[in-house]
Order: C-alpha cells, then sequence, then structure tokens
C-alpha cells in the first residue's frame, strides 16, 4: 500500500492543474490517468488558453506534466478502480498497485459521443473538431457544418456563423424543439447558416483530411457537401463509474455537483473540469485547470482539518512529513 | 463616440483573458486598463499558472497582451470614468475620449493593502511579498515572517510554515480572534511558527533585497530579524469606484457579487478576477483567467439576446458586422 494526502484521477488540464497546485502545498500527490491528457492533448492547435497565443494541445499538456513532475508529484497510468471509502480514506487500485489517499479528486471529464463512422478517429483534429469554442475560430471565412439537434449545436452553430462564411447544420430529427428558445431565435437570424432536417451524416470523404461528407438526403441535387471542418456536437458521456461508486451527487447530465470551491456530497471528495456541473455548458482548458486549483486547496484545507483522525483504520499510518522543532 | 460590443475595464489576467474570448467571439472589444498587467505583472517569477513551469509575471501578461492583439482588441490606456448607463448602453470616458459599450465586464481587481513602509515598493517581489499561494513556495527552508492579523494571514502562516524552515508571524493585535477556528486550530500545531502578539514592522532593512526587518519589540534580546522573505497580509482594497457607481450588489468585503457565469446583479454588467467574490480569498491567476473566459461568454450571450434593442437611444447604432447572404 502506498499512502498519499491526495490521489487524483484524471489525465487532462484539471487533473494537472490540481497536481501542480497539490504539490505547492506539500501535499503528497497521486495522479492516475487512464490516457494523457484529456480533451485538451487531442483539441488540435489551442488560441484561447491565456497566455500561449497558439500552442498544440498536446504540447500544452506536456507542458503541464513537466511542471508537475518537477513537483515530485507521482505518476500512474493504468485504469483505476475505487476499492475502499472508509472514513475519509479512499482505496484506489490500479492492476495490482494498491493506494490509498486521505482526499479524492475527480477529473475523469467526459468523452464527446461520436458519430460512430470508419473514418471518424483518424480525421479527428484534421476536419472533424467536437469543440466550436476551441476549434471553430480557425474556420473564418470558411464553409463548415455541424452535426447534431441540440442546446449545444444550436449555440455551435450561432457561433460557427459568426466566424465561417457558411454553416450547414444537419439535424437528424424534424426541428430544433432541444434548445433553448434564445438560441433558436438567434439561429434564426443566421443568415449563414442553413439547417438540414431529417438529415444524417453517412460517410466521412478524406484521408489526412475531411474533405466532404455524405449525407442521407440531397441537397440542391447532391449527397456530398464539400467541407473545411465538421463539429460534432451531439452530446457528451461523463466517465461516471467511480462518481457512482462513490455516491457523489450528479445532476441530470450526469456531472458531479460541486460548490464554488469544488466540493462534492461526499467528504473528502472533489471534482475539477468537464465532469463537474462548475460551469455548466462552458468546458474550456481555462475552466478546467482553474478548477483543479480549486479543488487541490480545498483537498489541502481538508487534509489539514482531518490530519489526526484519517486513514487510522489501517495498520500502517500515513507518515507526515516532520517539522523541524525551531528553537528561538 | 466609439461603439463597442463590450468594453472591459481592467489590465490583469482577467481583463485580458475577457478580451481574448470576447474577440474570439468575433465582438467588437475595448479594453481600457489604468495599469497594465495587474497584480500578475508585479508577481515576480510565476510557477503555479498551469502550462508554464516558471515565467516571470510581466512576459504573461505580455503574452495574453499580445495574445488579444492578434485578435484585434482595441486597446486605451487610462483612467476609466464611467459617465453614463441608460438601458444597457455604458458611457466610458477616458480623458477626453468617449466610449460606449453594450456590456461591460469589470476586472479591476484590488489593491493589496501596504504597510506603508518607506522601501516597501522598492522591495516589492524582492523579499517583500502579498501572496503566499505565488511566491511562498520559492522559500523553501528558508527564514520568512507575515505580517497581519486576519484570517488570510493565518492560513498564509500556515501555508509558509509547511514550505519554509521558520516563520515569524508579526500581529499587532494581542490574539488571533478574527481568524477561522479551524485556521488558528491548524497555525497552533505548526511548532515551526512563532507567533508575536502586539508586535509591528517598523523598518525594513535591505536594498536590492530584503536582508531583515526592524520590530517594534525585542524577540531574543533584539528588535532586529534576518529575514528571507516578509508577507504582507493586511488586506486589499478592491477598486470599487466603478462598481459602486454601477450600483453592483457587493458583499460585506467590497467584492462584486457574481453567479458561476460572472453575471453582476446588474444587467448587461459582468465581473472577473480579483474583485469578484467568485472564490472567497482564493485569488489565482488562473481563477482569473478561467473567470475572464466566463465573463466574455456571458457577454457574447448578453449581446447576442438584446441585440436588437439596445444602445439606440443614441442618434448613431452601433454597425454590426454584415453577414453575407449567402445563396444555396
Amino acid at each position: 500500500m502506498q499512502y498519499y494526502d491526495t490521489i487524483i484521477l484524471g489525465g487532462g488540464a484539471a487533473a494537472f492543474s490540481a497536481a501542480i497546485y497539490s504539490a505547492r502545498y506539500q501535499m503528497t500527490t497521486l495522479l492516475i490517468h487512464e490516457e494523457f491528457g484529456g480533451e485538451t492533448s487531442s483539441a488540435g492547435p489551442i488560441e484561447n488558453y491565456p497566455g500561449f497565443k497558439k500552442i498544440d494541445g498536446f504540447e500544452l499538456m506536456q507542458n503541464m506534466e513537466e511542471q508537475a513532475k518537477a513537483l515530485g508529484v507521482t505518476m500512474v497510468s493504468g485504469k483505476a478502480e475505487l476499492t475502499e471509502n472508509i472514513h475519509h480514506c479512499f482505496q484506489v487500485r490500479v492492476g495490482k498497485e494498491l493506494f490509498e489517499g486521505k482526499t479524492l479528486i475527480i477529473a475523469v471529464g467526459m468523452e464527446r459521443r461520436k458519430m460512430g463512422l470508419p473514418n471518424e478517429d483518424a480525421l479527428k483534429g484534421k476536419g472533424i473538431h467536437y469543440c466550436v469554442t476551441c476549434d471553430g475560430p480557425v474556420f473564418k471565412k470558411k464553409v463548415v457544418a455541424i452535426v447534431g439537434g441540440g442546446d449545444s449545436a444550436v449555440k455551435g452553430a450561432n457561433q460557427l456563423a459568426d466566424v465561417a462564411e457558411k454553416v450547414y447544420m444537419i439535424v437528424r430529427e424534424k426541428d430544433l424543439h432541444r434548445a433553448e428558445p434564445i438560441n433558436f431565435e438567434q439561429l434564426k437570424k443566421k443568415v449563414n447558416v442553413h439547417v438540414l432536417y431529417e438529415t444524417e451524416v453517412r460517410e466521412l470523404v478524406g484521408e489526412k483530411k475531411l474533405k466532404s461528407i455524405q449525407l442521407s438526403k440531397s441537397i440542391n441535387g447532391s449527397v456530398t457537401v464539400d467541407l473545411h471542418a465538421l463539429f460534432v456536437a451531439i452530446g457528451a458521456i461523463p466517465r461516471s463509474s467511480i462518481p457512482h461508486e462513490l455516491g457523489v451527487a450528479m445532476n441530470d447530465r450526469s456531472e458531479i455537483i460541486v460548490d464554488r470551491m469544488m466540493k462534492t456530497s461526499v467528504d473528502g471528495v472533489f471534482a475539477a473540469g468537464d465532469i463537474t456541473d462548475a460551469t455548466g455548458g462552458f468546458k474550456q482548458i481555462v475552466t478546467a485547470a482553474a478548477q483543479g486549483a480549486l479543488a487541490a486547496t480545498s483537498a489541502y484545507h481538508d487534509v489539514g482539518t482531518h490530519a489526526a483522525n484519517v486513514c487510522n483504520l489501517h495498520a500502517v499510518p500515513i507518515v507526515m512529513p516532520a517539522h523541524d522543532i525551531i528553537k528561538t
């Protein structure tokens, strides 16, 4: 068994920011990630993270990893399983290794729902995009499309309309009743958005880069539409197995409900990033990083508060770094 | 008169992040700052902004400025005065120039209260520090002091105790009753903190770097204490003249009360950064940047919602970028 002041689950910006802050608080910190870099690392060039005019998402995450490493954060790669949660003691297993933390920070993020088309993964970041705020501005004066019929698809179409020359909106349903009225009203005013109802994407054409898509229905006599980018906004799936096991309160979108300091409903458990309800549907790298910092700060206060009485059910106590006794 | 979708007041991380996001939403954006760079630019080396292992605060702010400039943000340097606020139209004067915004983002920050000692400004960042979370970890195993008797001073002392070899806490009052009990309990356990009650700092000694301080009372037979750093935690003064004029709701610490999306109590007015109550006493560069992004997002939605009916009291309407009419 290895003991830590805090165990962070996740490999994206929220997780690494939490690790950086946690280590700076002199807490023994373990970060367990199944996939390095989270959403950020595959977002392609990032232009909206304050401080970098332009940086590749993967490079940004490598920077954060290096920063955490330099501060002494222990990192383990693999699938984390929660094995025990007794009185503020969280036991996590990765393969055959067992870890115990006084606090737990959940920053496992969400998975964007995919269309399930053959070359979708291969074209990710190369014309297939999942985040309008992140990648939309790149396609100034270009022809783009967005798939989805929910509110986030409508908001995405509105945003793209302000940037792109033309936006096709591909909607499976026969209307956009799931969108918020305000956003739908805005959409109706966007003269460069062309909504295609009861239409689906059948095929993605392009090898190194998306060239065009094939639709289930023809427009202007053809099922082929040439595009610079296709944005996929058909929802996201929270990675909620561990939150479920811990019994933390979640909202109806399966996001973990947090307060302003990223506390969850379970004592000693904090959350940060896309998995939380902290900023509604607005999920950005900088907001995730801020939430990581907040979660680590809350974990630090929690460890200080419960230092004496936690994780003492087990034979081997957690060894705290001893303060030198200073004589004055 | 010059018209903008949003006018951002402030020159720190919150303001520039708001400007970056606002411009990316294709909003016409004006940033007015009295002092470039805010708290960040004078914090010295920054090691807790995720993505940079180490960067000078001023350089980080220059990066953000460059990023905002590249996106077409208009920047004006000078003192902003609010001259009018009619139905979602905010008129701001800088010198002789008059600007009007559909929305206003307040990111003017807070001013750290200073001790008022002669060479305090000259030694800022060179042994005199105002942020424990930012600068504390640099003084690992060093001898430091913290001035202040409130909760933030106690929390600061606790944090410093985990890093430094020895921490002198210099308290003007005869006890620490203003601290939260939890934090005071923690302080009592920190064996390397030496609290000096009813004591004041009289003099800062050192030219290019702080060498020692002179106290109002002797300890161990001397009023001189050699130090690597002195942290000043005697409160902060919000720059609240414009918030007051606008009539936005503030809490008892004169912080602007915001919701999760940085909306204030006044329609069309958003706030971000240290001036807000968003994260309580935990005010960091990354949280300010996140709040700036959120405020800009809210302003964007607000402009979209009120586009037709605002700022039409004046003769010259705000010219919105026209969307090309696309024929399909």
